[in-house]
C-alpha cells in the first residue's frame, strides 16, 4: 500500500464529464489498495469569471473579499468530486483549505502555506476515504480565508504530500510530462523520465509553462518528489521531478526552452560617464520592468551602448523609464527591438561537461541565427536571436544535442 | 442610532447591477448613522444550478457534500456585496455562516439553527463595519457547513436580528409587503402595514408566497420583529410582522388567501365499519401525502363517504395509497376532482367578532361558487370551492371584508 498525493488542475476538471474521469483514475488507486488524497482547482475559467465579475463591480477589489470570492471555485469542484466517487462506491470527503488543515502567512491573494496540520485528513484516510482538498486555499491564524496565487493549487499538493510524507504526488494536467522541447515546435523532442529540481526551474521560467516556478522551488525546498503527467491518457508514466541525482549529469543538455515573451530595448550614444548604469537600472527598477539579459559596449567618443532585454508586457514602462533618465543626463537615445526570442539549452550535466556553448554556437551556426546577446548561468546558456527563423534553430540545436527521440 | 438586519434574496441580488443597488441601499442606512449586519441569499438561479449539476454527476448525492456545494451561491454573493459597499467608500466585510457564529444541528440540507455566537459581528459593527453575513447556511459542532433548507436565508437574518438584538429586521423581497390579497387577482388589494405572525402564517401557508411558514414560526418563537419590503422600490415602507396587539383585533378579517394547488379525493362506498378512516389516511401519511381538509359522510345502506383535499403534486400518490386500502377491504371507488381551489379568510379579529362565517357565506352565493368543503380554526375559514369563477369570488368576498382600497 501507497500513499498517494493527486492534483488535478482546471482543465482536468473543467466540465460534469472530466470530472466523472477524474473519480476513475482515483478509483483505480483505490482499488489498488492506496490511500489517496486529492487536490483540484476551480473548473477551468470559472476563477476569471468571478474576477470579472468582482471588476465590474469595484475596480479594486480588496484582497480579502476577493479571496472570499476565489475560494468558491475550488470549493464547488471539491464537493462535485466526492459526489463523483460516491457515485462509484468509493468512500470520499471533501475539505476546504481551512478544514484541512492549510495555514498560511495573512497576506491576502498571494499568500504562502506556513504549516499543514493533517490531523483530520489522516483519521479520513485511517477510516478508508478519498480526502479531496480545495487547492490554492488556505487560513490564516485568524481563519480568514486566503488564496496562494497563480499556481497555488499545485502549491497545495505539494504541501499536503509533504505533510502526509506520502510517497508520491502526482501532478495531473493537460500535458503528458516535461519534454525536451516544445513538441508543437520540435516534433522529434521525447518526453523526460527525470529531471531536477533546478532544470525544471529553469525550463518553467523559460516558457515551458508546466508548472509555476514558485510550486517547483517549493518541492524543493520540502524535498517532494512528484510527477507531472495527464489525466487525459492515463496509461503512460509522466515525468519525475526530484532532487539531482549524481547520474543525471551523464545527460549534458536536459532540454531546450524558447522565450518568445521577449523584447529587446537598445539605448545608443550614452555619455560614459559614472553611475549612468546605475541610474538608467535603477529608474527601471522603480517601473517595475523586469530586466532580464544587459550588455553594455563602450563605443568610440566616450559614449556608451547599452542593450537590454524585458518581458513585452514592460516594455513601455521600460522605454519610458530609460527617457527619463536620458533626459535628465542629456543625451543617448531608445529604441525597441520586438521580434527576438530567447532559446536556452538547460541541464545539469554542463557542470562536468565542456564545450556545450561551442556546440550550441555551431547549431546556431548552421541554422544561419545571428546571436545578440548571451547569457550564461551553471547549467543553463541562453541566447537572444531574431524572431524569423528560431523554430528551425530549435529543432537544430535539439537535434545537435542528441535529444531528438528514436525513430520506430 | 438603531441596528438593523437587512435581508436580500436572490433577486434582488440576482446579477451585478442588482447587487450595487442592494450596496446603495445598505449605504444609506449607514449614511444615518445605522449598525447594519446584511443576510444575502445566492444570485437567483445559481443553487439549481449547483443542483443540477450535482445531480449529473450523482444522482442521489450525498448530503454533506451538497452542502459544501451550495454554500458556494452564497458566499459568492457576501464577497460580491462587500465588494459594491467598497466601491461606495463604506467599510464591509463578508462572513459566511460559519464564520458569523450560526450554528445548527448536523442534519445537513435541513439543518436547524441552535444557536449564534454574534461575538464577531458585534466587534466588527463596533468598528464601523457592515457586516454581510451568508444566508442559509451554518456550521454543526464537528466544523461541517450545513444549509438550512428552503427559505433558509429568512431563517438566517431572523437568527441574526435575535442574535444581535436588532432594532429591526427588514426582509427585501421582490414584493412590496403583504397584501389583503394578490394584487394580480384583485387589484384592489390593499397593503397591509401590520400583522400579526399567526395571520401572516396561515396566510403564508395559504398561498401568499412572501416566506415560507417556517421562518414566521421562527420569527415568532423568538419574537423577532421584521418588515417585508421591496429591494426595487424603497420608498415605500413594507408590511411589518409581529406579535399580536389588542388592536389588531380590531380587523376581522386581515387578507383573503387562495390557494390553486389543491386537489380534491373522493372515496364513494366505503363499507362503513370501525377503523376504515384510521386504515385509509394511515396508509396516506405512509405515502407522505399531505392531507389537509376532510369531510366523512355516512350514506344509506351501511357505507361511507369520504372527501379531502392534497397539494395536486401528492395526487397520485394519495389515490394509489387509498386504493391499495379499498382493495383489501373489499370496496369502495375513489376519484379525483383536480379543478377545485381553496378559498380562506384570515384574521385574529375572527375570535372577538361573530357573522364571518355568514358574510363570507353570501358573499361566494353571490359569486355563485358552490362551497363543496368547509373547514375552520380560530382566526380562519377556508371553503373548497370549483376553480370556475373563483377570482371573482375573491374579489366579491374581499370587497365583502371591507378590504378595498380606497379610491384616489
Amino acid at each position: 500500500m501507497a500513499r498517494i498525493v493527486k492534483k488535478f488542475g482546471g482543465t482536468s476538471v473543467g466540465d460534469v464529464e472530466r470530472i466523472k474521469n477524474v473519480a476513475k483514475i482515483i478509483e483505480a488507486d483505490v482499488a489498488l489498495g492506496h490511500q489517496v488524497a486529492v487536490v483540484v482547482s476551480a473548473r477551468s475559467g470559472v476563477t476569471n469569471e468571478l474576477i470579472a465579475r468582482a471588476q465590474s463591480i469595484n475596480e479594486n477589489p480588496n484582497e480579502r473579499e476577493m479571496d472570499m470570492l476565489l475560494a468558491v471555485g475550488e470549493q464547488e469542484t471539491i464537493a462535485l468530486t466526492a459526489m463523483a466517487l460516491h457515485a462509484l462506491g468509493v468512500p470520499a470527503v471533501s475539505m476546504t483549505g481551512a478544514m484541512a488543515g492549510i495555514k498560511t502567512d495573512p497576506f491576502h491573494t498571494r499568500a504562502r502555506i506556513v504549516s499543514m496540520n493533517c490531523d483530520k485528513i489522516e483519521s479520513r484516510l485511517a477510516e478508508g476515504s478519498v480526502v479531496i482538498v480545495a487547492g490554492f486555499q488556505g487560513a490564516n491564524d485568524d481563519g480568514q480565508v486566503t488564496t496562494l496565487g497563480r499556481g497555488g493549487s499545485d502549491l497545495s499538493a505539494i504541501a499536503l504530500a509533504s505533510g502526509l510524507k506520502a510517497d508520491v504526488c502526482q501532478i495531473y494536467t493537460d500535458v503528458d510530462g516535461v519534454y525536451t522541447a516544445d513538441p508543437r515546435i520540435v516534433p522529434l523532442a521525447r518526453k523526460i523520465p527525470e529531471i531536477s529540481y533546478e532544470e525544471m526551474l529553469e525550463l518553467a521560467s523559460l516558457g515551458t509553462k508546466v508548472m509555476q516556478a514558485r510550486s517547483v522551488e517549493f518541492s524543493n525546498k520540502f524535498n517532494v518528489v512528484f510527477e507531472v503527467r495527464s489525466s487525459f491518457d492515463t496509461s503512460k508514466p509522466g515525468t519525475i521531478v526530484k532532487q539531482e541525482v549524481s547520474s543525471m549529469e551523464d545527460v549534458v543538455v536536459r532540454g531546450v526552452a524558447l522565450d518568445r515573451n521577449q523584447a529587446k530595448i537598445m539605448i545608443t550614444n550614452i555619455p560614459d560617464e559614472p553611475g549612468t548604469a546605475a541610474r538608467i537600472f535603477g529608474s527601471l527598477g522603480e517601473a517595475n520592468a523586469i530586466v532580464d539579459m544587459i550588455v553594455q559596449n563602450i563605443g568610440r567618443h566616450g559614449v556608451a551602448n547599452m542593450t537590454f532585454t524585458v518581458p513585452r508586457e514592460d516594455t513601455k514602462r521600460a522605454v519610458a523609464a530609460v527617457e527619463s533618465v536620458l533626459n535628465s543626463i542629456g543625451g543617448g537615445e531608445v529604441a525597441v527591438v520586438g521580434d527576438i526570442v530567447k532559446l536556452s539549452v538547460v541541464g545539469v550535466g554542463m557542470r562536468s561537461h565542456s564545450g556545450v556553448a561551442s556546440k550550441l554556437f555551431g547549431a546556431l551556426a548552421e541554422a544561419k541565427a545571428n546571436i545578440q546577446i548571451i547569457s550564461t548561468s551553471e547549467i543553463k546558456i541562453s541566447v537572444v536571436i531574431d524572431e524569423k527563423g528560431c523554430e528551425d534553430a530549435m529543432r537544430i540545436v535539439h537535434t545537435a544535442f542528441g535529444l531528438d527521440k528514436e525513430e520506430g
